[in-house]
């Protein structure tokens, strides 16, 4: 075994050692704990800065294009926001040791399953030092123990957030191995991470779509998939035009490089003519490039032919990509071809056809009449997330806390047997 | 590509498209399909076990076990009792449809979380050929399609039964790729299906330690490791010795070769010397093999010393590995490091003690003063099971029919954007 995987499996010892103290400490001391993490980050700001000017360094040294720069960069004011979601995350309902099903068997045993925390959770993550203290605050309120691996661009950041919250459990007294992060930023130290069986109960990539595949891939542990949004909106022949122009505009240009944000805009036959140039209209506020098929083209014929390509890709900026459908059945076929089962939308006012893409869409969210942008734990009023998931197992859309537990059956005898 | 991983897409393919088909059709006609597949084999009996006697013949070709013969074997009786089965699994409660959680936003975003079927589940299984009509049954009250994969004995068997249960879905109008078997029984095939991604929402395997392992460390798509079972019995220093006799000759005994048989016996110092003569002379009636530690092996002179192997080794077999311990927590500390995370149990009076092994214990049922032999859909009241979840996401412990489906939001909106 190589030095990298010895690490990270030491790693993974001490994590589930610190999971054992640390699921079983009661939920007033992990909130004391996340409160303690909370001025530890703003008492540290000076450090936490002086951390992030090195990665911002490094970044300008690299020749970083100014956008990611600016998700890199800390300020005062975001130490102090990063602070207050953890206190926010405090004040969200604790999940574990709720009973979501309790009986008594005719032989007199009763058994309820209970929620439990996961044990320890593995998070491998990009840029933005802030996911750092997010994903651990999210971890350590569920009663988990987390492993972090961020990416090397934010590193002295990140080590620097690690030491201050690891500080702040020890004060608690809890184990600080709650919270490790992997300071070998190499892609051997993600693939131990992936091969870490018997010491993750999960592994969640949060990222871009190359990472999201790599994990999903390689891993021999489990994983949960998130945040690769194909997204549709499709507008039926019925449409309040109005409606599905703020929507369409909403869903592509409100903040085009997230996961929930729309790529293709799929238009009924009968009302193509009407609405794309209304649309068009709206969209070009934004400079937002359309991507037509032959139909598209011919009712707005300045705009650019669509390739096959373009209905697959999830383009993360100001492009859209256009196609008129014959029906709502051709709408389904299209989603259910394309589609990464992340958030679909369709503008109507026929009833069947909300019915039916309701029922008949396969995907996480499916909208009548409103914006894919709502895809999000806030946005669903779970409070905060630890990402979006795009797989079937487990979770679906925004997880929040409950997500990151299970749970486990306790059963009460008086000495039955079978 | 392999011709059979070529035709082991093609099978995925044909899987998914009628998925899409079933997954819509309703519950009324699911059951009915359901009720024609009973029908079925029943009036097949005489094919069924013509094919039943070629694979049984193959079986005295290749010197198959007499107990593994016996799990092959079907007869008249059996054939009918298969059928009821699946006339049972008509009867139970459908998950599909049912609304988990349910809100109105402040912007009036009205957000329901529906359960729906997976899509195409994928089980890998070893002998049984009942398994074969078992497991498509719950796939298909869940609104799921399945591909089946079992084992090179039952071949024959098994490819009479899916013929049988195809044709019953035709004539019931549906898609007969509902139901799929892997005719091809070879190593490739199983890795075929482990690389289904895009076709496979999760694959299950049922059978031995062995093809579970490498299920979960090679499958590249989402996996349930089910039933493997390193159960303890832990007698604490006030356990009711008689019940706690029964206790452990019932996990032992009653059916030793199922995963939540039980392995290890822990009892407490302070107890052994009374209690384990009197456990070796109930467990000698099934002439029970017990490996002692050294001081078990004082107390009883005449058994065999376990060696480290002993603590981790699921038996399945008339042995049952014996340890004297200082404690509850080097109790705990023992089965942390052996347990398999499915069924533990202790036999007390002290309450503290109890609430501490229901809460320290990490696994998927944790007993106070019971067999673990009841962890068993059947005995849950979940009316039949999948497989016994031996991992945390998704699902722990036996897994039913909402096990087999994931969840869905629906939105219902009029205009919102962000």
């Amino acid at each position: 075994m190589s030095q990298t995987a010895e690490y990270v499996k030491e790693v993974g010892r001490r994590a589930k050692a610190a999971a054992r103290v640390f699921g079983q400490c009661g939920a007033a001391r992990r909130d004391k704990a996340l409160l303690a993490i909370a001025d530890a980050l703003e008492e540290g700001v000076e450090e936490i800065l002086q951390a992030n000017a090195q990665d911002l360094e490094a970044a300008d040294q690299n020749g970083m294009r100014d956008s990611l720069k600016d998700r890199l960069r800390l300020t005062p004011q975001r130490v102090a926001s990063i602070a207050e979601a953890v206190r926010q995350v405090v004040a969200l309902p604790d999940p574990v040791g709720e009973i979501d099903m309790g009986t008594v068997r005719p032989n007199g045993l009763r058994i309820q399953r209970v929620r439990v925390p996961l044990g320890v959770v593995g998070i491998i993550f990009e840029a933005r030092p802030n996911v750092t203290v997010d994903a651990a605050a999210l971890c350590l309120k569920s009663g988990n123990a987390c492993i972090l691996r961020g990416g090397n661009e934010a590193i002295h950041s990140n080590l620097l957030l690690a030491r201050l919250m690891r500080g702040a459990l020890a004060r608690c007294g809890l184990p600080e191995d709650t919270i490790q992060l992997i300071s070998d930023t190499s892609r051997e130290s993600a693939n131990a991470m992936m091969d870490l069986r018997g010491y993750l109960d999960v592994l969640i990539p949060r990222g871009g779509a190359g990472l999201i595949r790599a994990v999903a891939e390689n891993a021999h542990v489990p994983v949960i998939e998130t945040g690769v949004g194909n997204c549709h909106v499709y507008v039926d022949a019925t449409a309040d035009l109005e409606m599905a122009v703020n929507i369409i505009d909403n869903a592509k240009n409100q903040r085009p490089s997230v996961c929930n944000a729309a790529e293709t805009l799929l238009v009924h036959k009968d009302i193509a003519g009407q609405f794309l140039p209304l649309a068009q209209a709206k969209l070009q506020e934004h400079s937002t490039q359309l991507r037509c098929d032959p139909a598209g083209c011919a009712i707005l014929p300045q705009s650019t032919p669509a390739t096959e390509e373009d209905w697959a890709t999830e383009y993360g900026d100001y492009i859209l990509a256009v196609r008129v459908v014959e029906s709502l059945d051709q709408a389904l076929e299209h989603i259910a071809r394309y589609s990464t089962g992340h958030s679909e939308a369709i503008v109507t006012r026929d009833y069947d056809a909300a019915q039916r893409f309701l029922n008949e869409v396969d995907a996480a969210a499916v909208y009548v009449n409103a914006s894919t942008r709502f895809t999000d734990g806030g946005e669903f009023g779970f409070g905060a997330e630890i990402g979006i998931s795009t797989q079937k197992l487990h979770a679906r859309g925004p997880m929040g806390l409950r997500e990151l537990t299970t749970v486990k059956y306790m059963i009460y005898g008086d000495g039955q047997v079978r």
